[in-house]
């Protein structure tokens, strides 16, 4: 078998999910909500089960979802994008591998920026692609032109960007998205801007989309299940630069080909309600309170959030001497609550002392986790 | 961008589909079928939901799922197949992605029987290997030992193989599929039986699976889709001896990660009734009867079918003399009808003189087929 998968352990979100159902712990690991998707969808995607068709959809997507998609980020982030610049995926992480697979030569560098979400380096290498790693450092996590500029190589042929950003939950400012397009200007390289945290945001934050700062070259990823709390339907997308669109179409033609059309449809519908998000929008405010609140209350102390279901805990400045994996093992073991270590987001020198909570969960669930919290310090 | 993927056609199945719409002809090309799905399956995905989960299930797949599809294939296959055996994807084209890309390394051979089916190729090079294609020959496509024998070199890692199989409906013998393992065995090859025809077989047909017969180095390939006639829903799976599931399920986790919950738990009643596919195959048998008649009526040719839900006509044998493109091209644009060419399955020296037509549609589809065939005479 191929070493590098025969090599690689489960993913750590596979792995807390496991863990926690396996010792009963409330999950506050693996980024799903427990609440807050529109009822209307639901009852959309069953309604087109019973009423739609069943059969393939056309690989690249169905019209009325591209076309939805095009109308929707016109609206919301003035993005210029028809809907044939869109590729419809089974989930972003398929859209992720189809743009790596469509868009790296063997010998390619692709920046990625650490912590980092876990799927981009072994699909680079996968592709044949080298991974050129910038870390960053916390409180601030800040990317600067500097740091990109040292790691570009005549090799290099991507710059792959999360924003909002996981596992931080940061937001990337209008000075770091400049240096992302200046470096990938001045060295013609390809962003893909995993943007699928795009309207999970805190309030009073702003998020700007790299696909409006650099149409030419940005790959954008984004997430129907993120956008809709819905992680299970597996609907996500890649827009792009009409010719690499074409590319990105070959690769997903053959990784699944197409997705759910009911599942499309409905989101679709979605799409054109985003009003339906209102009410989720404010379950997750004061979920993101609940959960910072009571930790701080029980003497952690958080690094800043401003998107993503996500929030950062300090062990260090919290007090407490176990690694990030020691306590999070601890933590579902014997306390209670599954949480993510950061650690395993850096491949070289990483942090040892954070962990990430997931907050989009009911008030019993996060008081549950807080408590196991409390009873792992 | 990857030059492979540059250089890609659309697929020929997304090509006469989109090609049928654009000139309105009926779609005898791309395999999907127009009824014959079992409603209550329809019923219970919607219920699903409605009242299941539509958060991230396990990435391997549902326990519920991977526990039916063990008891399926003991029941019709005889197979001795652990739940943990199996790796749930989103759809059969996902399960030869991963494995393909668990299983390659750069510079390992993979033999392919052609015709193939038109994602093999494109996903053996993207994963680094080398495609030894050995070429059957019509009427007859027997696979013999010495053929296979004839490809090996010590390069050679795996053999792909299709049965039943697509595009010629054939399904192997005895004695061909113990030419496959002879040859496997001899040469320490993976078998990658890609089995997604496995129950839509012409009455008296027999269907073995290599997976009985060489358990040991057979990684199945199957697809709810295929077997529930919902080509939509993008349900499959992979089956594995235990350490090589173990590995497709990595290289999985970064292709899709996970796969509709309310789909995967729908296929599991699904498999449990399969009761259900009672009257769907009686509806098949005379929709291929019916194709089949009024072809030969017209004074066609056409080549056995045991199984899939195709028919190949011989337009040589029926005095056509068009090549298979250039017969399918007039056929979708004039004579109203979208078949399929059989020379895109086969990179070296393919026939010209064959098309397949897909039977599993409503009389008057294929009575519409019928007349537009015999238009384009
Ligand atoms: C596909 S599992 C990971 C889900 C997620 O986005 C996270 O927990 O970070
Ligand atoms: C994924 S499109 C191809 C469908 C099919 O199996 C066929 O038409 O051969």
């Amino acid at each position: 078998m191929n070493p590098q998968f025969e090599a690689m352990p489960v993913s750590i979100f596979e792995e807390m999910s496991l863990a926690a159902a396996r010792h009963g712990a409330v999950n506050l690991g693996q980024g799903f909500p427990d609440f807050g998707w529109p009822e209307p969808l639901l009852d959309e995607a069953a309604r087109l089960l019973r009423e739609g068709s069943n059969q393939y959809p056309p690989s690249r997507g169905l019209p009325v979802l591209r076309e939805a998609l095009a109308a929707f980020y016109a609206d919301r982030q003035q993005l210029a994008l028809a809907p044939e610049q869109f590729v419809v995926t089974s989930g972003a992480t398929e859209a992720i591998a189809a743009v790596l697979l469509a868009a790296l030569e063997p010998g390619d560098g692709a920046i990625v920026i650490a912590p980092a979400y876990d799927a981009y380096a072994p699909l680079i290498r996968r592709a044949g692609g080298m991974v050129q790693e910038v870390v960053l450092r916390p409180p601030s996590w800040r990317i600067d032109r500097d740091l990109l500029a040292a790691v570009v190589t005549s090799a290099t042929k991507m710059l792959v960007v999360n924003n909002p950003h996981n596992p931080t939950g940061r937001v990337l400012d209008a000075e770091e998205l400049a240096a992302v397009v200046a470096v990938a200007r001045e060295h013609d390289l390809l962003i893909v801007s995993d943007e699928v945290w795009e309207e999970v945001l805190a309030p009073g934050a702003r998020f700007t989309s790299l696909a409006s700062l650099a149409p030419e070259r940005t790959i954008k990823i984004g997430s129907a299940g993120k956008i809709f709390s819905l992680t299970g339907w597996k609907v996500g997308w890649a827009a792009a630069p009409r010719q690499l669109a074409d590319v990105i179409a070959r690769a997903h033609q053959y990784l699944t080909f197409a997705t759910p059309p009911h599942l499309q449809a409905a989101v679709a519908t979605g799409l054109r309600h985003i009003e339906w998000l209102d009410a989720p929008r404010e379950g997750f405010g004061s979920a993101r309170r609940r959960l910072a609140e009571g930790l701080e209350a029980a003497g952690f102390v958080l690094l800043p959030s401003e998107g993503t279901y996500f929030q950062c805990v300090d062990l260090v400045a919290s007090g407490i001497a176990l690694d990030d994996r020691t306590f999070a093992d601890l933590a579902v073991a014997h306390a209670g609550t599954a949480v993510i270590p950061l650690s395993p987001f850096t491949e070289g020198k990483p942090e040892r002392g954070l962990v990430r909570l997931c907050f989009a969960k009911h008030d019993a669930t996060i008081d549950a986790g807080i408590a196991a919290m409390t009873k792992a310090r």
